[in-house]
């Protein structure tokens, strides 16, 4: 690589083709030299799945001077693992995941795609960011959140994230002029109030979609939940140490041999 | 439900046949009431996956007073969905997930879908263990970790976790008078230095196992990495907020309209 410019990898988990992938590639494109890999079908909700009893495989697509595209079999997660391994053999400047066709705020994290690709590529030590438009439908407008998504892939770029650090940012769907600006955030507390749809086969057996209600249980307003519905993008910092220091001296009594 | 024992929801990734499933269920039976819903064939490495593109389809294998067991065409993730909205049609007492065929300690908590299953559980309010046993062959022998599983879930029967924890515990694969109790720990930093494995097809084209090397950039001795190389049973308590706190305040110049 003798070019100066940062060497960006893109993935997204809505694969290969999705609109808000090429739209976080248009704005990536102005910034640094960008390798693409990216899931050859939607992979949306596989979470940090990887693939270890099948075979990968990689395909590219396009290629010209500081630019690269290629299509895997995998999941978000695999895609970081062969670019980094198969195409740049060495690690990216930084990784961007998205953008998400969708949500992934608050505990929503935990299923998605989108910010396993970044978490993935922060264990690696590379800065990362996961974008998300909260919008599911195809025919999302990707286009009024890009000035922001400009300036804050911008800002990890010139001054980077500490190590195994990366960000969730979420964007209202919403006209540019109605985006307030940028609050940075921590996880909204929330779960899912599921249902299970029943429905009947022709042959008269049940089956059942999961369709459940999203219910915030934080009223505060330092949370991304807060800020997506005042119409801020929300950018919450993440870290990769789930430990719940506050039980390590309470839980000390399983160690007593009893 | 009439009877007074606690009502235990069972799962896995292995899937409904393995034997680290049995093991565990072994030991709950002699503790509550217990539903099994496992997937009907492994789900290794599947995280948080859920189902959403598909439908679900549950399946009733055997029912006696308080048992029942199904097996299900959905992740871990879906697992604890379906038990608690189709089978229990409520929440269970206690979720445990395991045993692992392999370990899930530090960071590979990300990966697993063991865990995944507990974090689910904890996600809706319920108390939640994931058990791994750091032996991924076949023949794993599961039985010399039961006494500290039965140990741990009766502890969290009687006394609870705080609201959206869950513990993650993982065993030495060794004889039983060779562990040396139980450590409650924090989770160990780690990455995984890739090897993807390229082989050639006989076709000519290549393709890629995912094969790594677990690194611990952990010396410390406070971690599950440590607690498991000296033949400790690693108790780790999780909470579900990723936030970065310590980053709120240094990438709040991101709120600046410039």
């Amino acid at each position: 690589m003798t070019s100066q410019k940062p060497l960006i990898l893109v993935t997204n988990d809505d694969g290969i083709h999705a609109a808000g992938l090429r739209a976080l590639i248009d704005v990536v494109r102005e910034l640094g030299d960008v390798v693409v890999v990216a899931p050859d079908k939607p992979q949306s909700g596989m979470s940090h799945a990887v693939t270890t009893s099948s075979p990968l495989r990689i395909r590219k697509i396009h290629e010209e001077p500081g630019y690269s595209e290629y299509s895997c079999n995998g999941t978000p997660a695999d895609s970081v693992k062969l670019g980094e391994n198969i195409v740049i053999k060495g690690k990216a400047d930084l990784v961007v995941s998205g953008i998400n066709h969708g949500s992934n705020s608050g505990i929503n994290l935990f299923y998605s795609g989108t910010m396993a690709a970044a978490i993935e590529a922060a264990m690696g030590g590379v800065n990362a960011i996961g974008f998300s438009l909260l919008d599911y439908s195809l025919q999302a407008d990707f286009e009024s959140g890009k000035p922001y998504i400009r300036k804050i892939i911008s800002r990890v770029l010139s001054e980077g994230l500490p190590l195994n650090t990366c960000l969730n940012v979420n964007i209202p769907s919403l006209p540019f002029q109605e985006l307030k600006g940028i609050k940075v955030c921590r996880m909204g507390k929330g779960f899912w109030d599921e249902e299970m749809e029943e429905r009947t086969d022709p042959h008269n057996h049940p089956y059942y979609w999961l369709a459940g209600n999203f219910v915030s249980r934080d009223i505060q307003t330092d949370t991304d939940e807060w800020a997506l519905a005042n119409h801020y993008v929300s950018v919450v910092p993440i870290q990769l140490d789930l430990t719940a220091y506050s039980l390590l001296e309470p839980l000390k009594h399983l160690e007593n041999h009893d």
